[in-house]
């Protein structure tokens, strides 16, 4: 059994860690930490949990995280990059959910989040944690950092239109919207349900702190950069990620139902839909899949891709334990084999 | 007092027309038709209406709509077409809520729609009811086809853009979001709560039949063709339509937030939000508003603008009222000035 | 014009208060104040407001109550205390929304709120605001305590049953539910979407603070003591609160539905629905309506009331209108005779 | 492996079968039919299982159910009970979702359901499948009506209560609310997300038909008669069900959460919260748990139980997958260990 710890685990992506992992064959989960909820009881927090784990959470600042074999951090950016680099030292493999070490660039890193990155050395060799662009490295990783919920299914969406050099890179368009959970379990007045329940609207206009990180992924695609256009939405539910991406289309005719079925025909977490047909968020709740459509609308020559997935699963704590399952030798879809809950 | 008759009063866009036209301080609501419920007393039907109205449903092929000074149309597409014509000859002004005249070459209508227009003459003579556009024209029409829901929401979000020829007109796109109402009070389980909640899709993105009333309007603003990718998404909510707009700038460094104020400054249900501040679908929940936000992200070359309004109200039957107010003189604002409900 | 003050006017209460007044023909807000938001435009914090009011808050230490004929207190409970019984001196009368002095026993509120009270001799001859069973009172009030959301509910739908001493009022039951709104404008981790939106529970079973208000209420109708046991849940929506009140009968075969139906046939606000129809929230939402269903299952020995109101509007803010319309003379239904919105 | 037959896929309690029969590790689903959709591939009507099958639905008249082991009718009413009898004959195993063997008089039945019952005779030898109550007689059925999904709540709320002799059996009140996917996935205006979306409402007032079989089981825990008053209500979310209990307690001072606790230890899908706890429909959803929570307001007289399951789960299917472990001499949980899904 491989042991695991997990840093933060209080928030969603925290939970969502312990359903897969505590149901996992061949995981332990030994170690969770929290500040603020130290000497507790994990079930009394999340009572989900009753009756599937003892465990209670421990001071991070007493963990010994050297017992386990992996430790997952479910934080806010600004922690991991603080711990990441003595628990690498000490041979601790590490996947990171949170945002610190998803950008190379640690310069461009401290510009989005307007603060000085502690542990800039290991931006550049962080591997990046979406299997399907980049499974061999993650089998060989110390670090990785997984990918964000938008840029998950924004890279799947144009990744086969890239690589293929079918659509403009310069002129990329993301209209995204997420269910709340994508904002964590935080007490923010916009987040309640009376201010996002019955309600749609557009945040993060100007600039979202997702837009690097998809536009440096999309680039090692093209092999050049890219320019895209990102604008996240705020939609009435729990849980889900749906993308909406529009590309110009450089060359006419193109089978792109055909490409992209057979980019993925062997990854087994996404999942082309028939022609004709459309993603639903609700069709992939609670399941680490992405369904994505494609079409062109009356021929002409814009190409609509639409994605989506369950942002906490998918979108963060499926694909992390894909990445586990990667840098472990298990199969890839070990504990990832639920069918997602409709309705 | 202007004697109203309303024509399919049992949907959405027939309730809300009651909400609205029963408290309007210049109108008397004196026929409404159904053929299902022919004989029964509205408040029957719809309990709001309880101590509002004694109106009672009257059977269309009874009715004489000639006393009435002028006639709404809340029905599907398909009805208006047979009667309006009759209604016309003998004097008593139209306001058509459906889509049957909002094309207006038939042929193109009849494409879309997959059946015979029944008066393609009218359709060329129809005025296109979106007042911000077309004010003049509506105060001396006898038949008016009002502007769709998601049109009302994309044609003014674009119009101060194409008006002034900052942007490409060959390469529009609009992304939009709708609450279930807009789907109508028709048993489908596609909208039923199970299937529609805690969801989130497109649909019809190979052609949504409000792609060609969108670019014929937008075509007035330009003066030549203008191509639009136009992509509805349903939201898990009741009521609100939210588009975001992308256009190519073909200028860099206008001024566009000024350029919006102004050409929006008399109008009295088109607010254009400051600098920064995107609109909500929950700001304009039954209030007859259009709220706009404009920005360009990062400074490129693409503006994105953000439009939110009630789909039952601005996007219908209050765009209807305002129709009517024009047509008969009174206030523009007449019966409709009620403050939004938050939240 | 009567001239309004209102203090605390940033939460669902004081917007609400907003929405009415700002549109109350015989009205004019002069005064809002808010301790922490002083100077910023109310409308900057609530865009629905835009366009219709230029008012800013005020300081609450700075603001001069005594311009006003009536002051409104939209705050949580423990502030008015401090500051009514001034007002009341310089002869400004006061409505109150708070729970500050609903009960006329100021040792039994200092027992549910955990704290002394400021002004207790205020406690005994503030008037409470609930109009269908206290009206001539209020009319001649310096001081109203308007009842609460689930109060008036709750109180409405027994009501005809104590006053006829049809019931056991020692084995009263009610079964409510709110929506958020309930709960306020503050950032709670309960109250997120994600927490409370796909859910629904119980809360407060061993003692909620509306208790006592409401069995205070009841018994001024049996003239004696009454004992209820009241279990508030709630709902994943915004708006609305529903109650389903059991009684014991006392006597078989009696008339119940023409018993409430003429009790309140006066009533402006209260709706006896036809026999074998019941209330539903969506039906009442925007509106000053309460709507009531009875009847007596399988004819057994129990009555169920079910009681719809919204609980933003006939639950707080349109009552504290029709309690100031009582109190200077108005019709009661000033300001009050919008329609509900469906959907 | 089991051979498992499914008569009529297409509803939720097929669909949710489906996701748990699919994952049992003991099972294989061999055959399922649908005479609206003979010839369909599931996975078309269902995005959720691509991948996870290739079955397709069978013409109901074409079907050799005497090849499966057990077959699930997941069915409405009234389809079972015509076709049962055969395959009893023949050795198959029946577990029926349908109401149609759950009342063991079959003339109570038919005065329910307004129609004459097609077998009569084996209502009375149908096990009635809540394993809770039931555990060895289920372990020989050849015929399990299983538990409706209200009736599941509301009598774990009460048996202990009952079997205990604590609480007064002719006074017994359940204010049930449900999910919208208890009304199944049939097209009704009334189960729209437009009206019952932002909406709460009591229905079925007059007589429920869960009301005899509730009744019928908490009898046998008295041995004499019982008395309930049961209104169900409609909540604006998916899944869940959710029971608040009162009962007149016959004596004072008893512990009550001792007793609930101590009944259910054994039970591995009831779980008793600790005291001053309440369950939440969002804590159960997509597992197969029953949380309940007891507690006496003020210390009174009336005990107040309060219950959550998932109903498309421990209300239905997962309860179905539950009885057939017990047939099949599994292991009670198999097939049924995942954690509910939070947020």
């Amino acid at each position: 059994m491989i042991k695991v710890g997990i840093v933060g685990g209080t928030g969603y992506t925290g939970i969502e860690l312990l359903r897969l992992l505590l149901r996992h064959p061949e995981v332990s989960v030994d170690l969770i930490s929290s500040r603020g909820e130290a000497g507790r009881r994990l079930d009394t927090l999340f009572p989900t949990l009753r009756s599937h784990t003892d465990l209670v959470f421990t001071d991070p600042a007493k963990a010994d995280w050297t017992r386990c074999d992996v430790v997952f951090f479910a934080t806010p950016h600004n922690v991991a990059m603080n711990t990441v680099p003595a628990l690498v030292s000490d041979g601790v493999r590490v996947i990171d959910l949170s945002a610190d070490y998803r950008l190379r660039d640690a310069a461009l890193w401290e510009s989005w989040y307007g603060e000085t990155h502690a542990s800039p050395a290991l931006c550049a060799s962080a591997v990046y944690g979406l299997p399907e662009m980049n499974r061999a490295a993650i089998k060989e990783a110390s670090l990785v950092a997984c990918a964000g919920c938008y840029p998950t299914s924004v890279q799947l969406g144009f990744l086969p239109l890239l690589e293929s050099g079918l659509i403009d890179p310069a002129n990329l368009i993301a209209s995204s919207a997420s269910g709340v959970s994508g904002a964590g379990r935080q007490a923010k007045v916009a987040n309640l349900l009376t201010e996002a329940g019955e309600n749609f609207k557009a945040y993060g206009v100007a600039g979202h702190r997702h837009l690097p990180e998809i536009e440096q992924g999309l680039a090692t695609l093209t092999g050049g950069s890219v320019s895209l256009t990102f604008v996240p939405h705020l939609v009435p539910m729990n849980r889900g990620i749906h993308s909406t991406l529009f590309g110009r289309l450089l060359k006419a005719n193109q089978d792109l139902h055909g490409l992209f079925s057979e980019r993925y025909a062997n990854e087994p977490f996404v999942d082309v839909l028939p022609v004709g047909q459309t993603p639903e968020t609700g069709h992939v709740r609670g399941g680490n899949r992405c369904q994505i459509g494609v079409s062109v609308p009356q021929d002409r020559n814009t190409v609509v891709v639409t994605v989506a997935i369950d942002n906490l699963v998918k979108g963060a704590s499926g694909q992390a334990v894909q990445v586990m399952n990667l840098m472990f030798g298990l199969p890839e879809t070990a504990g990832l084999a639920g069918i997602a809950l409709a309705p």
